[in-house]
C-alpha cells in the first residue's frame, strides 16, 4: 500500500494548506481591519494557487491511475474514488479559466453590493451575463452525462444530483407547499411574532445562545463563537470549528436560531472523523445539502419544537424577565413558529422557505441555458413571486438582487438548501423511530441521543455516501418531500388550526 | 535589473508565506481553543518548512551571487546586502539542526512551565543543557569574526553588536545605575504606588487604553487590540499590525502601559514602508533593540511624563472617579514613576530594569561558553541579585526560572532590551532638540510631531542601517548610557529628591 500511503500523505499536506486558507478566510470575515484586506487577497491567492498546483500535479494523477487499477475496498476505495472525482474536476479546468472566474466574481460581487444599495438591477446585469458565460465555459470543460450545463455545476455542490432528479422533487413539493401556505394565510390565525421584537440586550442573547449551543453538543474546547455581519460556520481544521453570529438587541430571532443553525453545521464538522482521516474524503462533508440538513435539523426540527422550549423557556424568562413578563408559553411557541410571506429568503419561515428556493432553482436553470434573458429576470422574478406568495415585489433589492449567490457565480447552489430541509425532516423522523420519544429527552435538555444518532448515521461516513444514499441508509426510504410536509402540516394544525 | 526584479518577486512571495505564518501564530496566542493546538503546530510547521525551502533554494543563491558582482547602490544595494546576510545564515544551518532546535525548545518550554510551577530548577536544568548545546552547534555553523559563540547568536537579533561592544556599554551603565538606585532607595521617599491597585474595571481600562493608543497614532484601520495572556505586537502583514494586552481590574499599571508599549512596537511596524518594499529588508525592522526603543519610548519617555498625564489625567479621573477621588496630580505622577526593586523583571521600573538585564547578560554569556555550569545558575543568580538589589531571592520561580527566553533558546536576546532603553532615551532627547519643546505638545495631546520625527529618522529606513548607525544619524552621537542616565536622574530628583 505504499502508493496509497504516499497519496494520503500528499492529500493531507494539501488539506493542511487548505485549512490555512480557511483560517485566512475566517479572519477576514471576523477580525481583519479595512487596510489589511488588499494584502489578505494576496495571501489567500498564494495559498489557493499552491493548493491547486499540488493537487493537480502529474504525480497525483499517476498514483490515482495506479490505484484505480488495483482492487480496493473499504476506506481505501472511498479515498481513491473521491480523490479521483476531485482530481478530474480540478484538472479539467484550465488555470486561466479558474483565474478569470475568481477575478470576475470578485468584481461582480462588488458590483452587486452597489447595485443592491442603489436598487438598480441594470448596474448588475452586465456582470451576471459575464458570470453566466464563464460558468457555461466551466460546465463545458467538466461535462455531464446529460449534456446539461446545470448538471455539471450542480454536481460540484451535490454529487449525484441532476436537474431531472431535482425537478421530480420540486414538482412534488411545490404544489403541496403552496397549498399549505395558502391554508395558513387564509386561516386568519396569526402568531404574536412581535413579542420577539422587544428589548433583548445583546450580551444576554450571547450568553443564552452559548448556553444552548453547548448543551446541544458544540465542543467549545474545539471551537468558538464570534460576531460577523453574515453568520457562518467554518470547519477550519481538526479541533478548530468556529461559528459566528450577530446580535440585534431589538430582535430575538436572529442570534439564538442563527447559533442553533451554525451549531448544526459545527456538530457535523466536529463529528467528521478528522483525527483519523483528515485530508481524505472520509473526513469531509458529503455535500452542501447534507451539511444544510444538519443545521436545519437543530434550528427548526429541534429548536422550534415545544419540547425544546419546555427546556429553554424557563431560562429564557430568567434572562429576559421584562420582555417575557406578559408572554405565555403558548404565545412564545407560536411566535417562534410564525408563518408569513416575506420578500427576503433569509428572513423567511420554515413553511415558505422552500418556495423561495423553488423560484431561484427555476430561474437559474433557465438563465444558464439562455432560455431566460438576463434582462428579463426582474420581471419573471416578480411574476413568479406574486404567483407563489400573492405579493407584489416592491423593488429589485427585495427581489432578484437580494442574494449574493449569483454574483459569486454559485449557480446550482440554491437547491441544496431545499435538499437539506427535506433531509433534516426525514432524518429527524427516523431518529425518533430508532430512539423512541425524543421530545421527553429534549424537554429535559438531553440532546446526546439525537446527536449520537446523527454521528453514527451521518457524520461518521464523511463522503462515503451521497446525500440520497445517506438518506436511504439512515431512514429506510428514498429522499422525498413527505417528512417535511408531515412536519409542516402538524405545525399548521397546531398553530393555525388548519 | 531583471535579476533584481526576479529576486524581489520571489522574496515577496516568501514573505507572504511568512505573513501567513504570522497570522497562524497570532491566532494561536489569542483565539485558538485547546483542541486546535496540535494541528496548528502542523500548519505552522508546513508554512515554516515551505518558507525555508524556498528561501534557501539554489536559485536565490545564484541571483544573489550575480547581483553581488554588480555595482549596486541605493535601495538595491540594501536589498541585496541584507538578503545575502539572511541567505548565508539560513543556508549555513543544516535542516536537521533547525528541526532539532525547534523540537527541543518546544519541549524545553513545556518543561520550563512545569518547573516554574513546581518551583523546581532541577526539572528544567537538563533541558537547558540540551538547549545550550544545540545553540552552540548553531553558533559553530554560523561563525563570527571573534570566534565567540555568543557573537554568532547575538548577531541574529542585533546585527553588528558583539559581546565586546555590549560589555563596554554595560560596564559604563551598571555602576551608574546601581549608584542611582541606591540613592533612591536610601532617600526614604516612596511613591504612593498602592493607588494603582484600586478598582479599575477592565472595560473602562480597555476604553482608556484604546483612546490613548489611537491618539498617539496607532492606525486602527490597519490593526486591532485583543486580549492574550502575554501581551505582544505582531506586524502580520501590510495593513495588518495587531497588538494584545491584558486587563487586571485591581491594577491600573498593566493595561495602559502595556498598550503604550505595544503601540510603540505597532507604530514602528505601521511606519515601515511595507506598501512599497514588503518582502525586502527595506520594509523590515532594523533589529530587536531598535524595535524595543520604539516601545519603551512611548511607554516610558512619553507615557510616564508629567506632560502626558497633564493631557490624560483629566480623562482618567472621569473614567475612574472613585479610584482617583482622593489622588492629587502629583501623587498620580509619583505612583506611575515608582522605583522599587522587585524580583520579577517584567514588573520592574525604568530605573532597576536594566540591572535585571545586566544580570542575565552576564549569566548567559558564561553559560554558553561553559564558564558557568548549568547546575550553578541558581546560586550565581541569587548572589548577583543580592549584590545589585540587596534582596534575597526567595525561590527559583522568582529567580532564574522567571523568564521564558532560555527555555526557548533565545540566548543573546536579553541585551537588546537594554539597547532599546538606551536608544529610546537618546532618540527622545534628539527629537526634543530638533522639534523644540515636546512637553507642551504632549500636554495638549499632540503626538504627531514626535511620531513624524520617528517615522523620518527610524521607521522609514527599514534595515538600511544598524541600531548604532540609526542612533548616530538621528542623534548625532554614538549610542551611550548618558541620555538614559540623565532621564533617570531627572526623575530621581523630582520624585525622590536625590
Amino acid at each position: 500500500m505504499a502508493t496509497l500511503d504516499a497519496l494520503v500523505t500528499e492529500l493531507k499536506e494539501i488539506a493542511t494548506l487548505g485549512s490555512i486558507g480557511g483560517l485566512l478566510g475566517w479572519d477576514e470575515q471576523v477580525l481583519l481591519q479595512p487596510k489589511g484586506v488588499e494584502f489578505r487577497s494576496q495571501q489567500a491567492a498564494l495559498i489557493a494557487r499552491m493548493t491547486h498546483e499540488r493537487f493537480t500535479s502529474k504525480q497525483i494523477g499517476d498514483w490515482l491511475g495506479e490505484l484505480l487499477g488495483d482492487k480496493l475496498d473499504g476506506d481505501a476505495a472511498v479515498v481513491v474514488r473521491e480523490a479521483k472525482r476531485d482530481y478530474d474536476r480540478a484538472t479539467k479546468l484550465p488555470t486561466s479559466l479558474v483565474e478569470e472566474i475568481s477575478r470576475t466574481t470578485t468584481l461582480a460581487q462588488a458590483a452587486w453590493v452597489e447595485a443592491r444599495k442603489a436598487n438598480d438591477y441594470a448596474r448588475f446585469s452586465p456582470w451576471l451575463i459575464k458570470v453566466l458565460d464563464l460558468r457555461r465555459q466551466e460546465a463545458a470543460c467538466i461535462g455531464s452525462p446529460s449534456g446539461n450545463a446545470y448538471d455539471a455545476l450542480l454536481d460540484q455542490y451535490e454529487p449525484g444530483e441532476t436537474v431531472a432528479s431535482l425537478v421530480t422533487l420540486f414538482d412534488d413539493l411545490k404544489p403541496r407547499l403552496a397549498k399549505l401556505v395558502e391554508k395558513i394565510l387564509t386561516s386568519g390565525k396569526r402568531s404574536p411574532a412581535e413579542i420577539l421584537r422587544r428589548d433583548y440586550p445583546s450580551e444576554k442573547q450571547q450568553a443564552l445562545s452559548k448556553f444552548a449551543a453547548e448543551k446541544i453538543g458544540y465542543d467549545f474546547a474545539a471551537g468558538r463563537i464570534d460576531v460577523s455581519v453574515h453568520p457562518f460556520c467554518s470547519g477550519i481544521a481538526p479541533g478548530d470549528t468556529r461559528i459566528t453570529t450577530r446580535y440585534n438587541p431589538n430582535y430575538f430571532g436572529d442570534a439564538l436560531f442563527g447559533v442553533l443553525h451554525e451549531t448544526g453545521h459545527a456538530l457535523y464538522e466536529q463529528g467528521l472523523p478528522k483525527d483519523q482521516h483528515f485530508g481524505t474524503a472520509l473526513a469531509e462533508a458529503a455535500s452542501l445539502g447534507v451539511h444544510e440538513s444538519q443545521s436545519r435539523l437543530w434550528e427548526n426540527l429541534v429548536g422550534r419544537s415545544a419540547a425544546f422550549w419546555k427546556w429553554l423557556l424557563p431560562k429564557t424568562r430568567e434572562t429576559f424577565p421584562g420582555a417575557l413578563a406578559d408572554v405565555s408559553d403558548e404565545q412564545w411557541l407560536a411566535a417562534v413558529n410564525d408563518v408569513r410571506p416575506t420578500f427576503i429568503r433569509v428572513d423567511s419561515d420554515e413553511a415558505t422557505y422552500n418556495l423561495h428556493i423553488a423560484l431561484r432553482f427555476d430561474l437559474e436553470r433557465k438563465m444558464l441555458s439562455g432560455e431566460l434573458e438576463v434582462a428579463a429576470i426582474p420581471t419573471v422574478w416578480n411574476e413568479t413571486f406574486k404567483q407563489y406568495f400573492g405579493l407584489d415585489v416592491p423593488d429589485a433589492a427585495r427581489g432578484c438582487l437580494q442574494d449574493v449567490h449569483w454574483s459569486a457565480g454559485l449557480i446550482g447552489y440554491f437547491p441544496t438548501y431545499t435538499l437539506g430541509n427535506l433531509l433534516a425532516a426525514q432524518l429527524y423522523e427516523a431518529a425518533e423511530r430508532d430512539l423512541g420519544n425524543l421530545d421527553d429527552r429534549h424537554a429535559a435538555g438531553e440532546f446526546a441521543p439525537l446527536l449520537g444518532w446523527l454521528r453514527t448515521n451521518v457524520h461518521h461516513h464523511g463522503r462515503r455516501f451521497s446525500g440520497r444514499q445517506l438518506c436511504e441508509r439512515a431512514t429506510g426510504s428514498p429522499l422525498s418531500a413527505d417528512a417535511l410536509m408531515r412536519h409542516l402540516e402538524r405545525k399548521a394544525a397546531k398553530f393555525h388550526g388548519v
